[in-house]
């Protein structure tokens, strides 16, 4: 049996119209969507506008042209920070933050004189949003948080963060990598300036593929972190302002926009509460049994209505690179050991640097393959 | 009948290992390639590390780790030019360059006071290395040039380039968007710091894949122009310093590196020579077909051994973006019209800003396709 427990790294299974989609357009336009042109370009223009409407209505956006696409929700994060911040400016994050936010703010402290604080978690994920009003100074700018931990999957008050960056005129930049896809996110209630997604993990499109939705008069202060050809105002020399085309410079990914944007259209025709309720009531039942050992620690909520389907454990006396090796190699259970970029998630929950090994589901989980992984680790627990 | 003319654009027709390699790691693998972990990811890393060994090869470098991908050769080139370039530093390009080089240069004039020349390009397309080096100044930092026209094919001498720019201690930067895949390129013997590249072009792979090729020496000085969560050393807070995970952070476009890899793999195993042979002979064909109309204005070296197999043109009194529409309309012609996303080529051949109707030529192209295009331009001109 083959059980694949790594949809926080990445989705591995999709529905067929992605592959379809990514088919369709290879084998039938594969063109670089320019603007004008013949009608094969014109027909990969409308494949991309297609995707681009898919994930507007998906998020709620006013405006199509407010999604912008990039290779990674990594690199929409960075457009994201260095376009906005300032010299000198101040940024609060959570105590949960990945690399892609974490290592950026890293550089822009030594290269551009940001500061950034940590506002208080516990080492359940939990954060209170009066404690973040409390560290407003008169620097402050941004407020970077985001949705659910990649480690452990404790889910954070992004609304109220964002009702609080809305009242003190901060910017407020969301990262739904762990989220979209799993709960339904509306733009305009997260009171975000930018919601950042990545395509490949719970929205079920293929790697390669992300990007942010913006709200226009920030992306007026954005500044482009790459700028190039855009197929517009081709007679100038600077990069044109507005949107889409600001911060989409060179040949996009339409493979990857396509494949995403089949992806979204079949999510958004299901009703996420319904996804949520089968991933709650799986995470809940795995939750449940591994919680039976007192060998294992389980990190994080441990509630799955506070937390997605990703779940960081520790087994005593077992290392977890040493644990992921055995479940894949003996019981062919697919699972994430080590820090997963997230080195101050991992300091939040008190098992920095040795890590936790982290088991995530996914939408084609099934109750079965949990059954399965539990009976593997009752066995691994008796062995011990 | 359908005659595709935008390779210069993309290539639309690619070997059948393309699309296998791409269905292939969608089907069997599509983990995410993680450092370490189950046999799966490892299978998907081994999968990008076979890629990266072919573009290795292919340009002959020392290192696979020098290959870093990106999503494509736009960002390639403004991680080059923005990693490299400090306040008040001076930058001499071409007279030919994409907007992928003169935008970022432009906000790198308005954000970090850096300033660029052009060196004199005559509209054939013609520049002389002597003239490029009476511009320099003691605060000049780099050559930026493109191996070929975009617009109308003319080839610059980048190796004299290179080895001016290596006598004098300059970075030199090479856009080979449009000659990778079709001349025989060695990264050593160019004296390049920073080989560009763009996978989809006549590299044969998918759009959404491009790239770089970077000296160790020169990558140890150049900032990444994105950070984040890279799979090493995750318990650090700073982006790591070495090769290439410096400058590749967050998920990689795993289907566009395989299907990369595979037409480099393809592409390695021929001999290039007899390509551009090829391509050389449709060309001349082209060009001297084209020629006997005195109605047409053709542009650029108008010599198969001074250019690559993309064409600029104008037909007195009819509209570029009309003739463009005409081709694909009446005859299945796919031209690109207008300006290319590269103002400075045109004013360089003196087309500003009307543009040209662009012809390209692409490994596939037939001469029986070159054929029939000049019989519908025959009877266009006859038309007029």
């Amino acid at each position: 049996m083959q059980v694949y427990m790594d949809n926080a790294a990445t989705s591995r299974q999709k529905p067929d119209v992605v592959f379809k989609a990514i088919e369709s357009f290879y084998k039938e336009v594969n063109c670089n969507p320019g603007r004008g042109g013949y009608s094969l370009s014109l027909e990969a223009g409308r494949r991309v506008m297609e995707a681009r409407e898919s994930i507007a209505k998906f998020f709620n956006l006013k405006q199509t042209s407010q999604v912008v696409f990039t290779q990674n929700i990594t690199v929409a994060l960075n457009i994201a920070l260095k376009g906005l911040l300032q010299e000198g400016d101040h940024v609060l994050i959570s105590g949960l933050e990945h690399n892609a936010v974490v290592r950026p703010l890293t550089a822009l402290k030594k290269y551009r004189g940001v500061e950034f604080s940590i506002i208080p978690t516990d080492p359940r994920g939990r954060l209170d949003p009066a404690d973040a009003q409390k560290m407003l100074k008169p620097n402050t700018k941004m407020i970077v948080c985001t949705h659910a931990s990649n480690v452990m999957g404790a889910l954070l008050p992004v609304e109220e963060l964002g009702l609080l960056a809305a009242e003190n005129d901060l910017y407020f930049v969301v990262d739904t990598a762990q989220t979209a896809g799993v709960l339904p996110i509306d733009f305009e209630k997260l009171h975000a300036s930018v919601l950042t997604f990545t395509g490949h993990k719970h929205l079920l499109g293929p790697m390669g593929i992300g990007g942010f939705c913006v709200k226009e008069d920030v992306a007026r202060k954005m500044l482009p972190l790459y700028e190039g050809g855009t197929g517009s105002v081709s007679d100038r020399e600077e990069q044109p302002d507005f949107l889409p085309d600001k911060f989409e410079s060179g040949t996009l990914n339409t493979l990857g926009i396509v494949g995403l944007g089949a992806a979204v259209k079949y999510l958004g025709e299901k009703d996420l509460n319904i996804l949520r309720v089968h991933e709650q009531k799986l995470t809940k039942k795995l939750l449940d049994g591994l919680k039976q050992y007192s060998k294992i620690s389980v990190y994080g909520p441990q509630d799955e209505t506070l937390q997605t389907g990703t779940i960081a454990l520790n087994i005593d006396e077992v290392d977890n690179a040493e644990l992921c090796f055995i479940l894949d190699q003996e019981f062919g259970i697919m699972t994430r050991p080590g820090l997963h970029c997230a080195p101050i998630a991992h300091k939040t929950m008190g098992t920095f640097p040795e890590g936790v090994l982290r088991l995530s589901i996914g939408h084609y989980t099934t109750e079965e393959e949990i059954d399965y992984v539990l009976e593997c680790f009752k066995r691994i627990i008796e062995a011990i």
